[in-house]
């Protein structure tokens, strides 16, 4: 007999993994309405962006004045990623209520995308808690490729396992285990879900999937299945891989949360308001989203048209 | 612990279920180019056709002509869908090695698209079958709208069961259960797999999911799960949902074949040709389909581009 939880939190990624691909870059005002959009729908914890260099993720040159805009809002826990020292003292200074500190699984794609193999980051890790704390802001991780690697095929589980023993002796109690290509499988995302549980119980993981080879849901079931209650997603499927332009991006806040509720998992999110953040979304980057539930509707939305 | 199968076996419908939707009609020599990539893929069960109204189906008015020119093809089991009892008189005269005769689980969905009930559809399945076993056919079922109907609602299981039972006194061997407008959740495959194992361990189920609502491979998974061994799919996810014009179609093949393979579930298919069959399929209709694996490549596939 599967079990499945009766609650899972949910971190909304969309303001930042998915704005950050988009060719349109959105105004301060139109990210602003996003996230009031989204907090109304319920959500209480937001990666709203990155302190990456403005010259390379123009998209995100705003992190400072946006979340400045938004510090006001209570009850929402407002997330940046960092991805080095300098980000980590932007993020500071803009008071951030967590940073997420980003690091790669895979040597190749840590030197591609973070100029430093993973070895290199952790010790830039140490000195970002160090600083958060001094700060009073607590510090989490999010490891891409943690389920493959585009440059080297699969990553084997227990080098995900021995950076989580890092972040664990760092001091680090959170950390999302990223999809950052779609490469998860069923195997790989219960051989995860599995180690962490056996090998690591202080460190609260969340799964983050992207919906590349269109398994993003499954990976999302099958977590749920292992004792996974954390998730991050994106709304209307916002996001992308470079590696695939057409593909599918992110998971999709709204989708998920349809599938979860019709599983009788609590969330705190209204699927309506989401359907409405997710419209807005689209309207906002200026094409159609990869969200399902927002173009066929809940599924007991009644139909009064014929057809086959 | 979750327990999956060793082997899985899929029949492909794409050249039923996604061609009866296209606005462009394929030409018969256009099909048989699809039906012999999908054959040299590894395929050996593929709902060809169907022996509808060609004034109300005009993509399949050459059912006759298409099987007729396959015959010759040995190993392969060429299945041919019948609305009706004239339906079946052509399917017959066709020399279809399998008639698959197709009623709704819902008296509303019933009425709507084939003019009657399922009660109603009953008295003509047993003539259908008296009529295959004539001719020495295998007469199957496709049960419509089996985990949901877009104007009724959720539909009991009980119902689908007590159908499922007339199916068996009839002599029925064979059905397919289908989510004709996505609304198959993971709560719903679950109750429909238990309740048929329990109640009718004689007639062998086949489960057909439309990704309408994202939920096309999670519905797969849980049938698995479930010990349901037997799928059908659409090359390319061909196929959609009159109900909402831009949603997805049915369940891709090479996509569920992608996730099967990585399960290690064999399936007697070839992953890269089902792809050439995909973007031959994407040739012919004159637009991108819902496969993902076709946009990102399969996930080992080495990456030498660069990226975030």
């Amino acid at each position: 007999m599967t079990r499945w939880p009766n609650r899972v939190s949910i971190t909304e990624v969309g303001l930042r993994d998915g704005l950050q691909i988009e060719p349109r870059i959105l105004s301060t005002q139109e990210k602003l309405d996003l996230a009031h959009a989204l907090i109304d729908a319920g959500h209480t914890s937001l990666e709203l962006t990155s302190f990456v260099s403005p010259a390379r993720v123009p998209q995100l040159a705003d992190a400072s004045e946006f979340l400045a805009a938004l510090r006001h809002v209570g009850g929402v826990e407002f997330r940046a990623l960092v991805p080095n020292i300098r980000g980590g003292e932007r993020a500071i200074a803009a008071k951030a209520d967590v940073l997420v500190f980003v690091l790669s699984a895979s040597d190749t794609h840590g030197k591609r995308n973070l100029n430093r193999t993973p070895r290199d980051s952790l010790a830039e890790l140490r000195e970002i808690v160090g600083m958060a704390a001094d700060a009073g802001i607590r510090a989490e991780i999010s490891l891409s490729v943690a389920f493959g690697c585009p440059f080297e095929g699969d990553v084997p589980v227990e080098r995900v396992i021995d950076l989580a023993r890092e972040f664990q002796e760092i001091g680090i109690t959170r950390a999302t285990f990223c999809d950052t290509t779609g490469m998860a499988t069923p195997r790989r995302v219960q051989a995860l879900a599995r180690a962490l549980k056996s090998e690591h119980p202080t460190i609260e993981p969340a799964f983050h999937f992207h919906n590349t080879r269109g398994l993003g849901l499954v990976g999302v079931l099958v977590a749920l299945q292992e004792g996974i209650e954390r998730f991050e997603s994106s709304v209307g499927g916002l996001g992308g891989c470079p590696f695939a332009p057409n593909a599918a991006g992110n998971v999709c806040t709204e989708d998920m949360v349809h599938m979860l509720h019709e599983m009788g998992i609590e969330t705190g999110l209204d699927l309506n308001r989401l359907l409405e953040a997710a419209r807005l979304a689209e309207n906002l980057v200026g094409h159609k989203l990869d969200g399902q539930v927002m173009k066929a509707g809940p599924r007991l939305n009644r139909s009064d048209s014929g057809g086959e």
